[in-house]
C-alpha cells in the first residue's frame, strides 16, 4: 500500500481523500448522471467500486431494495475473484472471515449396501497449484459489505441509492439528445413518495438487475437456452448430525433418492445444502416452488441415509430456479449495427448468464463482468480512450457467458447422472479435477481485438499467455528488500501496467532495458509521454515496472533508470516500488518463461494480458496504445 | 473465526452481539466503575481492548488528549506485537499497512576515506525464523486506532473518555470502603467544562499515564536510573535523496558527526531518523530541548555525507529524551505489605519503565503489560479467580522491564560507540543477529508462581518452554482439511487454553488420550467441571483442543471423544475447530519435541505456557487450577 506521498495523513490509509464528484457529493439521486448502474448484487456493485476510483465521474447506482443484502444468494468464491477483492484491497478481510475450500469429498451408495451413502473419494481442491488464492465460500452479503466500503472510501465517496426501482429507459436518438442520450424511468420502492416516478438523465446505463432484468427487456434482448429450469431446495442451516464430513464440500450421490452438494459456509457451524428437486415439470412450477423447509430436511435426509441431519435453525431457504439460458447480446447494439453504433446500455452478470448453482459460478462470472465493462467505461468517459472500446465489452463477455454454460450443463449433468449411469466410477471426480482451472476462474482467454494483440510474439514471455489474466509470482523489491506477488500489486485503479522484464544485463549497464527505460522516458513515441495527461504524475495513468534478473543485491538501485523510479505527488517524490529483482528461490523468469533477451508485458487494468513484446519491439507497444488511447 | 453458532447474524463478524455492560452502555463517565484506566497509549488501550472482552465488567478509560493521537511516538511493531494483535483480530490489516522490516544495513566510515560512509554489512532482520509473524514499522497511531475498533466491536461496546486528565487518587482502608476503595480525582481538559474536578471511584485503576504518570506519583512510587537521559532529533520527513538504502531500515554511523537510526515508514515514502543529540547535559536542558528541525536536518546531512538529504515535508518532529529508568514497584503494594496486602492500583508501560527508542521497545514492551494484567483484572472481577491473582503482575512484569533495560543499555552504547572502540568491526551486527529473539519480543520467560508450573515435565514438550510464550506451529484442522496455525487459534477472549497432544493412537481407540479426555468430561477432579459456570458453555471458560499424531485423513471425527466436540451456544452445535492432525509436511510433534506418550501442554489467556504435564498426571492439573480458580 502506498500513501504519505502528498504529505502524512492521520487516519485509515484505505480510505483514500475525496476528490472530484466525491467533494460535496450530494446524497440525493441527481437529475443527470455520466453511469447509472441498476442492481446492487455482485455485477453492479463491482462495476461501481470501480468507477468510484474515478473521481471525474458522476456514477449512481439505484437498487430496488431499502438496503443491504442480508442473506441467501451465491457463496461460492473461487480464486479469481479473491484474486479481484485484492485489487479491492480487501482480500485478507474476508479470507480470514470465510470457509476455505482445501478438499472435496465424494458419497456414493455403500457398494456392500446401496441404500447407505459411503465415502468414495477425496479430492485436493487445487491439486495443481493454480493460484495461490484459496477457494473460499462466504455469504454473498459479506462480498457486497466489501464492495460497498470500497466505494464509500474512494475519492467519488459513492454509496448505492437503495429504494429506487428500475421501471423503464429510452435511448435518443445520438444527434439531438445532448450528452446524456439514456432517460431512465424510476420509482421509489419505499418511504413516503413509495411509488413516484423520475426520470434520470445517464451517458451510460448498465443494467446488472439479476435474472428477471428490467433493462435486458428494455433493450430488446432475448434469452436463448433450456427450456426447462433444473430446481434445487436450498438451505443454510444450524444442524447437529452424525455425517463425519459436514465441514467439507460434499457431492453426495444416493441410490434413488437424489442427490446433494453441501457446501460448509463461514463461521464454523453453518452449512447450505442443494438438495436437488430436478427438472421444473411444465405444468408443475407452482407444486414445486411451493416446496416447503420440512420436504427440503426429510428430502435430504433421505439422500443422506444411514446419516441423520438434527435442524436445529434454518437461517436461510429457497427453491432456487435456474436454467441455462444466454442473452442474445450484452447491450444495446443489435448484432446488425455492430460497427455502425456505439453501446450506451449493457448488461451484466445474472442478467445476461444463467447457469446451475452447482458449479458456484454464478457471484463470479458476474464479477468479472462488472470488473471488465467498469474500467473500459471510466476510460472512456474520462477521455482516455474512444468510445469504440465499449464495444469489446459485449464481445469479450459472451464468449466467456457461453464457455460457462457449456461447462456448466456438462457438470450438472454428471452431478444428476445415477451411478450407473456413469462411464467410470469415478468419472465425476476426474472430471472436477480435470477441469480445475475453469471453476477457479483462470480458464478466460480473450481474443485479438484492439484490446488484446495477437500473439506475434508469444516466446518472450510464454508463462504470460496473451488474453489470459496476469498469473503472478513472487519477487523481492529491490528498495526494502521485501518478498511480494508481483501481481498483487495490481489494485483496481484503472491504470495500465507494463512490466519490464530485463535481460542478463545488469542494473544501469548499457543494454535493452536501459535503452528501453530511454525510449519510454523521452521518445515522442512513448505511449506514456503521449497519452499522459499534462500536469498529471508520470505514472497517473500507466504503472510501469521493472524486474531484473539478478537477486535484490545485485541490483543496484542509484543505477536504475529513471523511468522506473518515477517522481509523484507534490513534492515530487521518488517512488521506489516499481524496482523488483528475481527471488532466487522462486525464479519468475523462470517460472513465467521469459526469454533470455527480456521481455514487455501489456496488462490490462481488469489483470488480463494485453501483449506480450521483445524490449526492442517499441514501435509495436506505441501503435498498440495508439488505437486504445486518445492523444 | 467462529459466528453464527447462535444463529445467523447478517453483518461483519468482527463485531460482537453487545451483552453486559455494552447494552445501553451510558456515554457519560459514571461515578462507579470496576476499573478505571489512565491513559489511552498502546499499554491502555490494550489493557481495555481485554477488558472489554468481559460482557460482567465495568471499565473506562479516560484520557487527556480531546481526541485519538494523530502522530508521532513510537513506530516499531515486534513480531510478538504482531501475534498479539492477531489474538485481536487485526493483524492481517496491519500487516498491511505497514511497513516490513526483511533486513537491516549498516553504515560506516568508508575505510578508505573516513569522511564519506559506505555500507559495511547487511543482515537478514529475523535470520533463524523466531517468529512467522513480520517485524513491522507503523505509527502508534494506528495501533491505538485498531485497538479502538476492538474495543467498540467488543459486547460492552467501550470508547475511551476524551478530556479528561487524571489528578489524583486516594485509596481507601479495604475495611470501611465498600466496593470501590479507590477514589480518582479527574478533570476536564476541554469543552464547557474545561478544568471542573469529578471524583470517580474504582474498584481498581491501571495508571498507563506514560513516562510522566500521575498515577505512578500518587502511589509513591519512585524510578530508579540512570540520572542522564539520552537525546535524540526525531523526524518524519518526506525526503528526495540519492542514499540507496532510503527504504531499508539503517543504522548509519558517521566518523565524527554523530550517528542516525534509518526507519522506513508505512506508505512507501515517509521515513523517520534518529539522529542522534547525545547524552543530556547538566545545566544544558533547555539549550538541547530547543534542537530546531533545521539544526536536526543539518546534523543529519552532515553525518550522512556524502548523501543528500532534500527534505520536501516534515511530518512530525521532537527532541525525544529518554533514560534507563524503572520504578521501584508496579502497583500500590509496599515492598514489605507484599503478601499482606493486594493490589488496587497499577502502572503499566512508560510509566514504570523507560529505555532507549533504539531497540523499538516502548509499545511493544507496553502492550505485553496491559495484556498481562487485562486478562487477570478479567479473572478476578469475573470471579473466576482469586484477587491474589493480581500480584503476579508485578512480579512478572518488572523482571520483563529490568532485562529490557539491561539489554537496551547495551545496544545503545553499541549504536553510539564509534568505530574504533569496538571490539571488532562487526560487533554490532553481529550483537543485532545474536540477540534477535530480546527485540522481538520472545525471550520473555516467566518464573514459577501461582500462573506458572515448576518445570517438573518439560521433557513432555520440550518445545514449549514453561513461562515462554506457545509457540505456534502448523497443523490441519481435521473437520475441514484446512492448514492452519496451532497458536492462531488462541484469540484474546480471556480463556485458558489446554492442548492435548495424542499418543501414538488412533482417535477413539483405548489409549492415554482417550483417558484425559473421559476424565476432563466427567471426573469430579476435571478443572473444566469444577470451574465452569453453571449455565454456561462447556468452553466458556476453557477452551479444549487435541492434536492427533495421525495426518487429517486418518483422523475420525466420529471416533474423536466428546471432550473436543463440545456442544455450544443456545442450539446445542457441535464445534468442530477443536480437532487437529499433524501436517506430515511441518509435523508439530517434531518440531515441538512432543514425547512419545503425549503432552497435555496448558497455556493463559495472554498466550504464555503456564504448564506441561504428561496426559497422566490428570491430578497435578487438577491441583494447577485449584489454586488460581474459584469452585
Ligand atoms: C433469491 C436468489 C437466490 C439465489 N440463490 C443462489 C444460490 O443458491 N446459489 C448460487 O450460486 N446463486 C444463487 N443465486 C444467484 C446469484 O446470486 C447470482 O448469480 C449473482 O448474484 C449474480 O449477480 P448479479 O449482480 O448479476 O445479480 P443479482 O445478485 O441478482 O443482483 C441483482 C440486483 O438487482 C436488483 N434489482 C432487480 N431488479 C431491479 C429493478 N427493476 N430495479 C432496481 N433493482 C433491481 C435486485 O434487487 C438485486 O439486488 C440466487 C439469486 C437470487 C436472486
Ligand atoms: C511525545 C512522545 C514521543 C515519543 N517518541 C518516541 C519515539 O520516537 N520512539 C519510541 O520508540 N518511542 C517514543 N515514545 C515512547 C513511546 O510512545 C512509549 O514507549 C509508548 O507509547 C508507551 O506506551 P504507554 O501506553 O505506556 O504510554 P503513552 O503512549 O505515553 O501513553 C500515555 C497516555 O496517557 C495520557 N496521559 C498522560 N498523563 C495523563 C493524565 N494525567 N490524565 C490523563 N491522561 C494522561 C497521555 O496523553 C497518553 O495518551 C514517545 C512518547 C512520547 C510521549
Amino acid at each position: 500500500m502506498q500513501f504519505h506521498h502528498d504529505g502524512y495523513v492521520s487516519g485509515d490509509p484505505r480510505v483514500l481523500p475525496a476528490s472530484g464528484t466525491g467533494v460535496d457529493r450530494p446524497s440525493e439521486l441527481p437529475d443527470e448522471v455520466d453511469v447509472l448502474i441498476v442492481g446492487s448484487g455482485p455485477a453492479g456493485m463491482i462495476a461501481a467500486a470501480q468507477l468510484a476510483q474515478f473521481p471525474g465521474i458522476t456514477t449512481r447506482l439505484v437498487e430496488r431494495r431499502p438496503g443491504r443484502l442480508e442473506i441467501g444468494q451465491a457463496d461460492g468464491i473461487q480464486a479469481r475473484s479473491v484474486e479481484t477483492f485484492d485489487a479491492f484491497g480487501f482480500a485478507e478481510r474476508i479470507i480470514a472471515e470465510a470457509y476455505r475450500i482445501t478438499e472435496m469429498a465424494f458419497w456414493k451408495p455403500d457398494p456392500a449396501d446401496p441404500t447407505r451413502i459411503a465415502r468414495a473419494a477425496r479430492t485436493i481442491d487445487d491439486p495443481t497449484g493454480i493460484s495461490e488464492y484459496p477457494h473460499l465460500i462466504v455469504n454473498q452479503a459479506r462480498v457486497l459489505d466489501y464492495f460497498a466500503e470500497v466505494m464509500v472510501n474512494a475519492p467519488t465517496r459513492m454509496t448505492p441509492d437503495y429504494g429506487f426501482e428500475f421501471r423503464d429507459l429510452r435511448i435518443d436518438d445520438e444527434t439531438g439528445a445532448g450528452e446524456h442520450p439514456v432517460a431512465v424511468t424510476l420509482a421509489r420502492t419505499s418511504g413516503e413518495d413509495a411509488g413516484e416516478e423520475r426520470v434520470v438523465r445517464a451517458k451510460y446505463v448498465i443494467g446488472a438487475d439479476g435474472a428477471r432484468s428490467g433493462v435486458r427487456r428494455a433493450i430488446g434482448c432475448t434469452l436463448a437456452g433450456d427450456q426447462a429450469n433444473h430446481a434445487w431446495g436450498v438451505m443454510d442451516v444450524l444442524v447437529v448430525t452424525d455425517f463425519p464430513d459436514i465441514r467439507t464440500k460434499c457431492a453426495i450421490q444416493s441410490h434413488e433418492g437424489g442427490s446433494i452438494l453441501l457446501i460448509p459456509r463461514e463461521g464454523g457451524y453453518l452449512f447450505r445444502m442443494y438438495v436437488d428437486l430436478g427438472e421444473v415439470p411444465v405444468g408443475g412450477e407452482e407444486a414445486l416452488r411451493a416446496t416447503t423447509i420440512t420436504e427440503i430436511i426429510a428430502q435430504a435426509n433421505r439422500i443422506m441415509h444411514p446419516y441423520h441431519l438434527d435442524v436445529r435453525d434454518v437461517a436461510w431457504h429457497s427453491v432456487y430456479e435456474v436454467g441455462h439460458r444466454l442473452a442474445d447480446r450484452f447491450d444495446d447494439v443489435p448484432v446488425d449495427e455492430i460497427g455502425i453504433r456505439l453501446p450506451r446500455v449493457f448488461i451484466t452478470g445474472d442478467a445476461c448468464h444463467t447457469h446451475s448453482a452447482k458449479a458456484g459460478q454464478g457471484m463470479n462470472v458476474s464479477m468479472q463482468d462488472g470488473f471488465n465493462l467498469g474500467w473500459k467505461l471510466g476510460h472512456v468517459l474520462d477521455g482516455r480512450s474512444p468510445a469504440s472500446l465499449l464495444s469489446t465489452y459485449a464481445a469479450e463477455r459472451r464468449v466467456v457467458a457461453k464457455e460457462l454454460i457449456d461447462f456448466d450443463r456438462q457438470w450438472s449433468a454428471l452431478m444428476a447422472a445415477r451411478p450407473e449411469d456413469l462411464q467410470s466410477p469415478t468419472e465425476l471426480e476426474e472430471f472436477y479435477v480435470r477441469t480445475a482451472e475453469f471453476p477457479a476462474g483462470f480458464l478466460t482467454q480473450y481474443e485479438p481485438s484492439m484490446l488484446i494483440a495477437e500473439p506475434r510474439h508469444q516466446e518472450s514471455a510464454t508463462g504470460f499467455p496473451i488474453g489470459k489474466r496476469f498469473k503472478s509470482a513472487p519477487v523481492v523489491r529491490v528498495c526494502d528488500a521485501n518478498p511480494v506477488h508481483l501481481g498483487h500489486h495490481a489494485k483496481a485503479d484503472g491504470r495500465w501496467r507494463i512490466y519490464v522484464f530485463a535481460d542478463a544485463a545488469r542494473a544501469g549497464e548499457a543494454s535493452s532495458v536501459t535503452e528501453w527505460a530511454e525510449w519510454i522516458a523521452h521518445s515522442p513515441e512513448s505511449p506514456v509521454l503521449a497519452h499522459t495527461p499534462e500536469g498529471g504524475d508520470i505514472d497517473a495513468w500507466f504503472d510501469v515496472k521493472v524486474v531484473y534478473r539478478q537477486d535484490h543485491t545485485g541490483v543496484d538501485i542509484g543505477a536504475v533508470p529513471d523511468a522506473f523510479l518515477p517522481r509523484v505527488g507534490r513534492f515530487g517524490l521518488v517512488d521506489y516500488e516499481k524496482v523488483y529483482a528475481a527471488d532466487p528461490l522462486d525464479d519468475i523468469f523462470e517460472a513465467r518463461g521469459i526469454h533470455h533477451d527480456g521481455a514487455v508485458v501489456v496488462v490490462r487494468p481488469d489483470q488480463y494480458v494485453a501483449d506480450v513484446l521483445p524490449l526492442t519491439a517499441t514501435g509495436e507497444l506505441a501503435a498498440f496504445f495508439t488505437a486504445i488511447m486518445r492523444p
